[in-house]
């Protein structure tokens, strides 16, 4: 485990954040439970529920957070509440009304994209003349660029779904059901220390040409193509990775596809380097598959951040023209997905450094025969 | 297990949304990932993303939801998908473009509480003059009312986390912490049927005065009142009960707090009749614990309705003036809570039926003595 982050880390967080606020032309940002209450706060209520919890960070103000009064001794605890102004709201009154004097009437404001609409459209209400972007909108870069202690973190996860990989190398498939090979990956996620396993994708025949397929009653036979994809939460941070292995002898066309695959995979990661545009890696990738004759076949994007949750900014995807930088982590993973045949998908973490890009997946790339 | 939803089952509740639609002035409303999509579609996405997915609901066109590409088929796969228009968006297009011909750009739509600001924002933003509201303040009823196969469920759900309970009464606490009892609690509940466990709350001692505590080392001591509020999910519906044990002889004071929570819970119960509005119950439970004198102790509402999710609609609390109207299921939930002393509150859901209310869960409300 990583040292702990202190109120000192939280604080340091909301400081950089003032700059960002100002540059993006906003009054300041409201976080709600979730991802980015965590970044600034350590602080995760116990559910996410219907009752509002709230930080507001304005660069004129003291940061502050509401929260039910019920709640009030858990925030109290959370590592980085020291930091900021509590108040509270009692069950049966308002709570917008509660939150609206930490607000600017007439303010523009970024919203943590997993708000509730609910609480999004009760400050519209309190507050008529306030204006709101999501998180992802206005402040992209806001979690995405990972500091030192996050890139220690992200690259121990990585590790750990790749000593996974390793064992899921090693067990047999044929005349085993994809729930069973999902069970595997459970056990060696935890067994590598995984807190949480948050997917186990396993995609085996013509159910790998559909990416989100999550796995199912399925014998796998020899002959399949296997696609797996995985991961969870290690010391907070998430891990995602993908292979795509074959049970006994692949066929031309299957170890055509997947080398395709490979080369789209490689080109995104040559891609990386500090200064350009998330969605010249997706071109780069798209681009090997797309002359090879399969681009109708990649039906997703080719990334997306990664850090206290599985899917951030930032995306790699046409149209998104944030330019990378050093410290980013996102995920690589181009695919070809053939209906009723077969899919294979690769995917990779990577962190973007000074001068290029640093994997945080190792695993062999090539085609993997498994039993 | 009760026989599954048919398509059947979701046109209907389609249907009867219609009519609820109409009398509350809206063009329709619209619906993302979570307990709305299941209870209309009985589609649940592999993850809840950032990625839209949406169902449109409205009286003058056909059911419509629009989801991401790669999880058509998936989409495809849910039992109520038949009863639906189905679209898809491609990554790297616009999501809320592609959504807007299924919405009238003047319209008035409810929302699903918990959809993700980012979206809200992103159809505000391309449908500029349509206006919206949450489901729970414009549809509060939309989920509330129970059918018979619902109840049978919820039932169920009751049953197996009284089971759990009474197991809860066999085991030793003194000498034991709190997360060793809560891991008890997660086994009982697993033995009796929940295919996932989503609280274990014990609050032993001072603890217990924090209604929120979850578990934590603090070893459990002869003397020490203990909270155990625990559920989870049985057959798709949520489980939720709470009783207050004690370890060896309570004192006077113990038992006096005791006692008026079990009056003021037994209070809320027979107020419970068709028409009375949810805020009656509240008054109902406080007005006991108030004349006791322990108002100020009792710092949250009465109880939450339950269903699909463990929180929703109908909420008693002050100010809601809903009435109540049989099939509704909610808990009835007061308690009692002394600052480094002590909390206790007491939990059951409860049904309306045609004449006042039902218990789901029956184990004794006296205060048990445990080991």
């Amino acid at each position: 485990m990583a040292r702990p982050f202190t109120a000192e880390d939280f604080a340091a967080r909301i400081e950089r954040a003032g700059s960002a606020i100002q540059e993006a032309g906003l009054s300041g940002f409201l976080v709600t439970p979730g991802a980015d209450l965590l970044y600034f706060t350590g602080y995760a209520p116990t559910a996410i529920t219907e009752r509002l919890t709230m930080l507001v960070v304005a660069p004129d103000r003291e940061p502050a957070m509401i929260v039910p009064t019920l709640e009030r001794p858990d925030a109290e605890a959370a590592p980085g509440s020291s930091n900021v102004e509590l108040s509270d709201w009692a069950d049966g009154s308002d709570p917008y009304e509660a939150a609206a004097p930490l607000i600017d009437p007439r303010g523009r404001y970024a919203v943590s994209d997993a708000t509730w609409a609910m609480h999004l459209l009760g400050l519209q209400a309190s507050l008529p003349e306030t204006v709101y972007v999501s998180m992802t909108t206005a402040l992209p870069t806001l979690r995405a660029v990972k500091d030192p202690d996050e890139l220690e973190r992200l690259t121990a996860a990585g590790e750990a779904a790749d000593a996974a990989l390793y064992d899921l190398l090693e067990v047999r498939y044929s005349g085993r059901t994809e729930a069973d090979i999902a069970a595997d990956l459970t056990d060696a996620l935890k067994a590598h220390g995984h807190s949480e396993v948050e997917f186990t994708l396993v995609g085996s025949g013509p159910n790998g040409a559909n990416p989100h397929h999550e796995f199912g009653e399925r014998v796998i036979e020899d002959g399949d193509m296997v696609v797996l994809d995985f991961g969870g939460i290690v010391d907070g941070y998430s891990s995602d990775t993908t292979r795509t292995v074959h049970v006994g002898e692949p066929t031309d066309e299957e170890r055509n596809v997947h080398e395709i695959v490979q080369r789209a995979q490689q080109a995104g990661f040559e891609a990386v380097r500090p200064g350009i545009a998330c969605q010249e890696l997706d071109r780069a990738s798209r681009s090997v598959i797309a002359e090879a004759g399969y681009g109708e076949r990649f039906i997703h994007r080719t990334g997306h951040g990664i850090g206290l949750t599985a899917h951030e900014p930032p995306y790699l995807v046409e149209g998104e023209e944030l330019p990378l930088e050093p410290g980013m982590c996102f995920s690589i993973e181009p695919g070809i997905y053939l209906p009723k045949e077969f899919g294979v998908r690769i995917e990779d973490i990577v962190a973007v450094t000074e001068d290029g890009g640093r994997r945080l997946n190792t695993t062999p790339r090539e085609l993997t025969i498994v039993a």
